[in-house]
């Protein structure tokens, strides 16, 4: 395309819009506490050049590892000033050059980490975003890059489970634990899930159960359960944790041999202890999952439509249900960020910021 | 064969030989302190049936899984009377039938475990011996299936190393380490050996890098080295383990990204720990080897003979000593079984029985 040509079309596009878009932007320039550090700005958008596309955002949440990022605690760095979040969903406002394969009205969510989420409207690169069907939830849409992408790539890539085998996974309860008991129901999988022991500990267990957990156990219950030994299910050849510790110590007695622990996270800030006889006699293999790195891997691998296409699928025929969230408006953001740690509800609600 | 033809034959081999040998072997019929439950029995020999061969017993080394194995701490557990001993060197006195590719006067080891090899003659079935070169000591072919197998297995299965890579090991005066440190000085790759601060660490690493390691560090040394970090040697795409503890942690630090950590065994008798950030972040794998597993389940694997092949090249051409050993003759078990898991030296010296 010429130069000449592209600027014409541009200026069609724009005159089409006829817009000056004033953005509302969460950033921080220092590391810190977030509801210190991040402040709302406003700014007015260019528009956007070929290649690009403008948006505006219907959801964003607030996962721990935005939070993390903020605190300087996670292992990639923004370079200052950024913008916070990872995901979104949001609505095609204007592309920059008409042979996009995306148009106004479309809706789309970010797939790529690190492009600051958490604004009304950006700017972003078309490859930074992928098309996805209406017929799929606001709330599903916005959450769909981090877990269920991490539950979907740790069941798939590591040992091959078909139905009738069993899955342990601790942090049950956790938004990505609900979706790997979601994906799990899915696939005629056992997912044994381990959760500390509370109050409401039957009320949280009949909610995963209801999710599609094959069965939902106490950390104290870890420790004695014949499950697996009675047959009652099958000795898991995978193991999810995002525990560490003791509990995953525990859930690692559980696997068969030759089974495999995948790590994504680490609640109790405790290692993982291995006993050198699991590694030797019962060969075990630990290793672990992030997603971002496998995204980074993937980005132009067809595994990541097939993923997409599944997932989407499963949304559309309600086997997969966003986890437990709360809706915020976007303008609330000191208190999102004040309690998103530790946001009440048995089950890790998360915040989605509302635009 | 026939029934008859094979008899005749038999008879033969047996006119031949002419024989009734008197076996001497260690057997246990219990658990426990190896010097105490392991007895010296004489027993005659019935001659060798098609498909066996009667062998006389070279050299047989005391492995420190021969004695976990009588103290009932291994986790292959024999069935009484048991014969200990896994390795052995040994002449080829009479075959079950003509048609065996072995013939009387061959060497040959065995390879296969739970054999019970401490024993002046023995028959075994033939697929359990492989013939060895004349050109081989007699210590190396002794020595042969347990470590430098291991060594080899660890070396080529679990990441694709090349001339120029580096590789960091603990324990690397055991006889393993040793095996270790020639093959990667047989195959141009930087062998680091880790092991503990001692009187006389200094005549120790100079007999590991007279061996070919690349360098020797003591524990302390391990925290605060900067070989990797100041580019001296590569960052180690694999560590090898038999130690365990803080050790194999601090080992691990100094993997390169997507390194794997191999245990083969744990001798600090303390669990391996693992950051959950080193899995998550640096994609470091944890798995365990065993030899014993891998000559299961690769007995009719070309894989075998092509590595028994590169060793016997490598004994011949002096690139593979057997490690540091002190004979001592059969008759003097008792010595050795009591002994055995503490002989004086700075390399982790064996006792081989001498018959």
């Amino acid at each position: 395309m010429s130069v000449l040509f592209r600027k014409s079309l541009l200026a069609q596009v724009h005159l089409q819009r006829n817009m000056s878009v004033l953005a509302s932007v969460l950033r921080y320039s220092e590391f810190g506490d977030p509801a210190k550090v991040v402040k709302l700005q406003k700014e007015t958008l260019a528009e956007p050049s070929p290649g690009e596309v403008l948006i505006k955002t219907l959801y964003a949440p607030i996962n721990p590892a935005d939070i993390n990022t903020i605190q300087g605690k996670y292992p990639v760095k923004p370079s200052f000033p950024a913008v916070g979040g990872n995901e979104c969903v949001a609505e095609v406002v204007a592309v920059g050059d008409q042979g996009s394969r995306l148009k106004a009205g479309d809706r789309v969510v970010t797939f790529a980490t690190g492009l600051g989420t958490w604004r009304s409207h950006a700017i972003y690169k078309e490859i930074n975003l992928m098309k996805v069907p209406k017929t799929i939830g606001l709330a599903e849409a916005a959450t769909i890059t981090v877990n269920p992408c991490t539950a979907y790539r740790m069941l798939k890539d590591f040992v091959s489970l078909k139905a009738g085998d069993s899955v342990i996974q601790n942090g049950a309860n956790s938004a990505c634990g609900q979706a790997i008991i979601q994906l799990c129901r899915a696939w005629g999988i056992d997912c044994v899930g381990v959760v500390r022991d509370r109050a409401d500990f039957g009320k949280l267990r009949d909610y995963l159960k209801n999710l599609g957990a094959a069965e939902i156990i106490t950390e104290e219950e870890l420790r004695t359960t014949k499950i697996f030994k009675d047959g009652i299910f099958k000795k898991p050849k995978l193991a999810l944790n995002c525990v560490g510790g003791k509990n995953a110590l525990e859930v690692s007695r559980h696997l068969d041999n030759q089974g495999i622990m995948v790590t994504y996270g680490g609640m109790s800030r405790e290692p993982v202890t291995v006993p050198t006889a699991s590694l030797i006699f019962k060969d075990l293999k630990y290793c672990g999952f992030w997603m971002t790195r496998w995204t980074k891997e993937n980005s132009l691998s067809p595994k990541r439509s097939e993923m997409f296409e599944e997932l989407f699928g499963l949304i559309v025929k309600n086997a997969l249900a966003a986890p437990a969230h709360e809706l915020i408006a976007f303008i609330n953001y000191e208190k999102a960020l004040t309690n998103a740690l530790d946001i009440q509800g048995f089950v890790g609600k998360k915040y989605i910021f509302e635009f």
